[in-house]
């Protein structure tokens, strides 16, 4: 089966995304907005029990909640025309995912972390220069707080279910 | 906010329930297949962390995990044209919805528990005659277990996102 873990944000942050999402993410109805902190990977049932979940336990009894601050959109063109809600980089986003790539759980990592918020993708390149072109004007200023992440698993219709939740800081 | 208590079942059940609700059901995109345990209520933040989360982790200590059969598809017709999976019942199941309207959590019922996941809702009249014609003759040989619930809120566009997750008979 197909795994992956993301960050939820707050019901206030969630519902900016999805303002933007609706229109331009086709992924919109597959997942509600989210930072993907580790990129899909295959699993099965007794290795995610037995090994991964102790795993994510374990890290995210040693995490302590932190905050996070979303003032602009960016984009990772030209490489892709998604574009996203950018998280202000902090310390402690990247040592949760440092944490998510290390020990017993599968490492691949295909690109550096760039911790974001997907408002757009899948795009054609004029959509895209014409969204884009009115997304990076727009200034926000939320401020939310990551207490917790999921483990979710992907069904047939490329929708995710979440498995379990894990709190930052708790035993 | 509003809250709301599910369910999940294993992905196999979720994928034969999205073959129907795919077509069928309206809510196909804001939420996964799902058993509701407990229908949406208002609570503040404050309730949800001080006073609801204890008590669910309270219930979900003292609740073991068990199994349930799906073997055929029902309706709710005539009260509504919902159409669903029908759960087949098990003491357990009802006494977890019963524990989920008691003590300190919201305990209004407006009917009596019937265990389900809907696959079609929101059909004309001529639509539920034609599409339950057909699925009413449906025969499965579905097992799954229960052994977690959700806390879900529901975002501005009518999702759900999954808050946290309790696990039967875990401290």
């Amino acid at each position: 089966m197909r795994y992956g873990i993301a960050v939820f944000p707050s019901k206030k942050v969630q519902d900016v995304a999805n303002s933007y999402r609706k229109r331009y993410d086709p992924h919109y109805a597959l997942i509600p907005p989210h930072i993907t902190m580790k990129e899909a990977f295959e699993a099965d049932e007794q290795e995610i029990e037995n090994k991964i979940i102790p795993e994510l336990s374990e890290i995210a009894k040693n995490t302590q909640p932190f905050t996070y601050g979303v003032y602009k959109v960016s984009s990772f063109s030209p490489v892709t025309n998604t574009i996203y809600l950018k998280i202000e980089p902090s310390e402690e986003i990247f040592e949760l995912n440092d944490k998510l790539h290390a020990g017993e759980l599968p490492d691949e990592k295909d690109f550096a972390f760039v911790p974001h918020i997907t408002i757009a993708q899948k795009l054609s390149d004029e959509e895209f220069s014409d969204v884009y072109g009115s997304l990076r004007m727009l200034k926000f200023d939320l401020n939310d707080k990551v207490d917790r992440f999921q483990l979710l698993y992907q069904l047939e219709n490329g929708a995710w279910s979440v498995y379990e939740t894990f709190r930052l800081g708790k035993g």
